[in-house]
Order: C-alpha cells, then sequence, then structure tokens
C-alpha cells in the first residue's frame, strides 16, 4: 500500500498541474493500470484506474473483471459496469469532477482521446505519458525484487538449454522445451513470445522459430523472458555446435568483449550515449563487423519487456541508481548468422549487477 | 500474392475516398500490419507499411527487421531506417504524394497522431478502422485453413488435459503442460496467457494461474489458444474432479445446452442479438444463475484473439459466411467456482461448423 502512494505521489510530483490521472485499457491494455492499481492478476480490458491529489482512487471495470478488480490492497473505489453506455455514464459522474486530468497519450488510442473530448466539454487533457516514464524507469526495491526472481528463472532455464539440444530437434521444439521449463521454474507466464533460431535464421534478430531443425555447425540463438508477478526479465543466449570455425569463434568473443565493457562502464552517473558508443567502437574496430550491429545496446526492463529506451534526454543520458535495463550487444551477417548475448541488469552508484547470471562459456557443444 | 491485391482493394472499396492506407507500428503492433503487408514472422515495432489505389505497397523497417521484411512475396518497396529523424524523412519522402490517407484511429496512439499531423500540413487523415474491421471479419479460405490449424491443435491438447491432471499439481503446472503440448502439436506461439484455475479461482473469469494445488472435488476451467501463420485459436474447457454434487453438474448441463442452442442457430442472415437472447434465456430460467453469465457470447477471432465483437450494426447484426467467432456461454457464482465452455466456429450458409472438436463429456474426472 505505501509503495503505491508513493509511487501515485511522485506521479503527481512530475505532472503539477493536474487533479487526476486516468488510464483506460480500450484498445490495448496498459501497463500503467497495474502500475497505478497495485493489480497483478487480470486482463482488464475496457478497465481503468483513476487516482486524485485528494489521495482518491476508483478502478473502473466490467462485470468480467469485477471479482479480480476486488482484489486491489486497500483504499480503492470499485466502479462497475455492464455496457458501454453505463460506463459512459459512470465516466461522466466522476470525470466530470476534475478540470485538468493526466491521460498518458502514448498508449491512449486517438479514437478514445476522441471519444474523452466528446464526452467532456471543458475538460483539459494533458499528456501524463512523460510522468509515468520517469518513475518507472527508477524501480523500488520491490520491483527489483520481482525483476531478480524473474531473472532467476531465465538463468536457471538457460542454463539447462544445452543439455537438450539435440541434433534434429526443431526451433519449435527448443522453445516449447523453454517455455515449459520457465513455467516449471515459477514464472507466471512467459513475457514475450521466445526465440530460437537456428543457423542462418539467427540474422533475423526477431525471428521467433519454425519446423526447421538443428544440424551439426549451426548457430544457436535463444531470446526469452520470464514474467513474474507482472514483470519481466529477457536475456539471449548464443551456443555454437560442432566444430566451429575461427570467424564464429571470433564474433562471440568480440560480443563478449564488448558486453564487458559495457557492464563494466554502467554505473549511476556515467553517460550512456558513452557506453554505446565504447561498445560500438569495439564491434566496428573489426571491419567485417562494421555496421553489423543494427540495433541499440538494451532497453529499459520491467512490467514492460521494452519498457522504454536507455535513459534519454530526459534523464541527461545519465544512468541512474536503481534502473534496470538490458545489455545486448549483437553482430549480424544477414543469410548467413547472427550472435547476440543479452543479461539484466540494475544500476547502482558504483557499478551495476548482473540479474542474469547464466553461463556464457563454453561457447560451443556438442549435439 | 492475389489473396493479397484482393484483401487491399477491399479496404480502398469500403474506403472509397482516400488514396492511400497507412498502418505503422509505434506504441503497439498493429495485426492490421501484417494483414495488409501479408508478413507472419517478426516483431516489427517502429515499422509500419502503406498501400496507395496504384497499387503500390511500401514497408518501412528498422534495419533491425530490415531482413525479416525483404521475406515479403511480392511487389512491396522496402524502405529502411536506422533512426526516428531518418524514418521521420522516409515518411515525408513517400507520404507527402498523398492528400487523404486512411489510418486506423483505433489501434493508432493519439500521441503518433499528433506526430503526423505536425510533419503534414496539408494532408487529411482519415479513420480507416471501419474498413479492416470489416474486411478482417469475413475471412477468406487461406485465412479459415490457418485458423483450423489452430483449432486441431487445441482440440488435441485439451483432450490429452484429462490424463494429466493430478492431485496436487498446480495451475502453473498444468498451463506448463498445456503451453508445451501446444508447441509439440505445432503452434508457432500461444495466442494469450493459458488460463488454468482450480476451485474457487474459476470464478474471476480472467484469472491466470498461480502456486495454487489441485484438490479431489474441484472445478477446474483451462482457456487457452494456438497461434498459427499469425492466426488464433480459442478454446475453454471446464472439467469436474472426484464425486461432485448435482449442483455442478447441473450448471454444467445449463452451459452445454446454452452453448448447444447457439450453435445450432448461428447461420448466414440469422441474428445475432436474437441467438445471444436466447443463451440467456436458458441460463437465466435458472434463478440461481440469473445475472451470472456477465460477458458477451463470443467474439470475432482471427490475426487478434480478440478481433473484434459479434456482428454489430456495421453488419445488420447478422451473422455472415465465413465469420470466425467463438460460442462461450459462461456461469460464475463468485468466490465458489465458474464454468465456461468454448468452441470456435465458422459460420456457413446453412449452419455453421465447429472447428474446434475436443470433448466435452464426461464431465467428471478422477485424480
Amino acid at each position: 500500500m505505501e509503495y503505491l502512494e508513493k509511487r501515485i505521489s511522485n506521479i503527481f510530483h512530475h505532472l503539477s498541474e493536474v487533479d487526476a490521472v486516468f488510464i483506460f485499457n480500450n484498445e490495448r491494455v496498459d501497463k500503467n493500470f497495474f502500475y497505478m492499481s497495485g493489480l497483478t492478476d487480470g486482463v482488464f480490458e475496457n478497465c481503468g484506474v483513476l487516482c486524485d491529489t485528494d489521495g482518491r482512487m476508483f478502478i473502473f471495470t466490467t462485470t468480467l473483471e469485477e471479482e479480480a478488480a476486488r482484489t486491489a490492497e486497500g483504499y480503492a473505489e470499485i466502479v462497475t459496469y455492464k455496457n458501454e453506455e453505463s460506463r459512459d455514464g459512470k465516466f461522466i459522474h466522476i470525470l466530470s469532477q476534475y478540470k485538468k486530468i493526466g491521460i498518458p497519450y502514448r498508449s491512449i488510442s486517438h479514437l478514445f482521446y476522441l471519444h474523452l473530448q466528446s464526452m467532456f466539454d471543458g475538460t483539459e487533457w494533458i499528456d501524463a505519458e512523460k510522468a509515468f516514464r520517469l518513475e518507472r524507469m527508477i524501480k523500488s526495491q520491490e520491483e527489483i525484487t520481482r525483476i531478480t526472481k524473474a531473472c532467476e528463472i531465465v538463468s536457471r532455464v538457460a542454463d539447462s538449454v544445452p543439455k537438450i539440444l539435440k541434433e534434429g530437434m526443431t526451433e519449435l521444439d527448443l522453445s516449447a522445451e523453454i517455455d515449459f521449463q520457465m513455467k516449471k521454474m515459477g514464472a507466471h507466464g512467459v513475457a514475450f513470445k521466445t526465440i530460437a533460431a537456428f543457423g542462418c535464421n539467427t540474422s533475423k534478430p526477431h525471428y521467433s522459430g519454425a519446423n526447421v531443425s538443428l544440424s551439426r555447425g549451426d548457430v544457436i540463438l535463444i531470446d526469452f523472458g520470464a514474467e513474474y508477478m507482472g514483470y519481466s526479465s529477457d536475456i539471449t543466449r548464443t551456443y555454437l555446435t560442432g566444430m566451429p570455425g575461427k570467424h564464429l569463434i571470433d564474433i562471440y568473443y568480440t560480443l563478449l568483449s564488448a558486453q564487458k565493457t559495457a557492464i563494466d562502464l554502467i554505473k549511476a552517473g556515467n553517460s550512456s550515449k558513452d557506453v554505446e558508443d565504447e561498445v560500438r567502437k569495439i564491434i566496428d574496430s573489426n571491419e567485417n563487423y562494421r555496421g553489423k550491429f543494427i540495433h541499440s545496446l538494451g532497453h529499459s526492463l520491467g512490467m514492460d519487456v521494452h519498457d522504454g529506451p536507455y535513459p534519454d534526454a530526459d534523464f541527461n543520458h545519465e544512468f541512474a541508481e536503481n534502473m534496470v535495463l538490458t545489455v545486448e550487444p549483437g553482430i549480424y551477417i544477414p543469410g548467413l548468422y547472427g550472435m547476440r548475448i543479452e543479461d539484466d541488469i540494475v544500476v547502482g552508484r558504483e557499478g551495476c549487477t548482473v540479474l542474469t547470471t547464466a553461463r556464457k562459456e563454453p561457447i560451443s557443444y556438442e549435439i
């Protein structure tokens, strides 16, 4: 309860001009709904939450989710409706008390914005996106505990993968095993669609998997995450098989060294741009890999897997204590193979702590 | 290719006033992107597609997804960018050729709408949501084939579930097994987070599962779906355990009869309201269940699990040939138990075809 009150008061601190903040899951479910209500289980489509500066919270829910909404700890008032007409009636009753309401422009649809505008004549709508982003970027101890647990699960699963690699197994077989192991080890769900890619499919960073069989000599790339109490982890490991050529071993160790450099440099106060530049310098220094690191070094991790970018202008491009981020350099040679090594870290004052502890060596396995 | 051209030309038929239709995955990935580009694998965040009335298609992609984008069949021109600045430059270059552009107001964020507005002075933006909804509601044979395959997978998995029920297993154990079996049977992924609920948790329709153990006498509810080549299935089965009381057996058979009534009534030309009324009449005729069917009878199924509602005013509330819908009456007694039986059907001229063939009897199992 206390953490919720603090979180909400911080959001109002970033958004001092509003009387209330309103999140509504119209076309998509916005994780800000869970962030502000404290709810963890349920789907909550067509549901919402409003908090005001007097400390009141209203949870708007369909009859379908009413019982789940009532598990909200504490003081929330539950407002229930059966259909859109009765929902809009409740909106008018409650929202018309406020003159300036914060809504996140990034997560509400343009359609729902127009709908709100048509219902409330005098209300001023203010973009609350930045307030949520600033607040969600820095994790509380409770959030770090949940992410750490999600990271422990994927680390154990990753360490078990080399044992199950078998010539002839398909990418889908491997992703099925990974998802199964995550749940058996306590994940409440998968954080995103598991990637298991073999051979030339590894060169497409978001390829997810098909009925493609593993052959000796293939590069294997797995990228997966666990969801634990609403929070995500995200790990990537690359394995070589058979007797890998020097060119493959060289890519792997270039990435490992680039990643280690990043991890060594990340700490509160350091520049996210400088760290990314250092990593790119290591990769681009080999002309075979120049321009082959085609994505950013990582992203913020939390309720959403892509919870936001690395610290941007709003953070002066500086790492800050208790940011949770991925560190995931990759090198992709189109049509041939790609590799990526990804860990999740929490930023501290003196450095960073790696939360995903799965092995990164040995790099090659017999299958 | 032909199916894509037909699909796109139909969308322009619904939206005769525009020169082009533009889908962009800014804050969320919009399934309309896959629908219009024909792409099936990849994530495609920060990617988009534009089709114009002259038959041209542009796929906008980050370097990260470029290789995946190039798997698009046929005639698309691939437009690649590294960052937002270069992306916006490409937008200006291509989109400024058109005066009236259709964009789906339901899936684009208000933020991205404002961004587009700020970039293009004279462009008129027109809501394309309805055109996509009308077109996606009626499935092509290729789409029905993919959904049928996704339904076969979940039917086989559902039929295997009774054999693995064991006293003491947790809800998460069961959902792990279900997800594993779906992938082993050919699913490319899960269509949504699998629900496995025991005992009183079954009364919350969207409860997903936790470390709760199965006891003899519990009601068990499972609700899950497979994704196959971008298309979803969605099935729910309820099982009783031990020696269930008459009250439980009565709820189950009330639902089964309500569902059978719906399936018997659904055919092209019949009213979706009438069918829903008939189902509600059966359930509400028992005063213990009156008002306990707290959601709608089903939803449209396709690329999205909730692909849209039952036919609404735009379809004159009438079922039409080749709609694919779920039929899922439920009865929920808060705090005690809930049951739901859900199948997927395709609407035909003379009736409907049930695609999910998993057993609905026997209703009770020894564990």
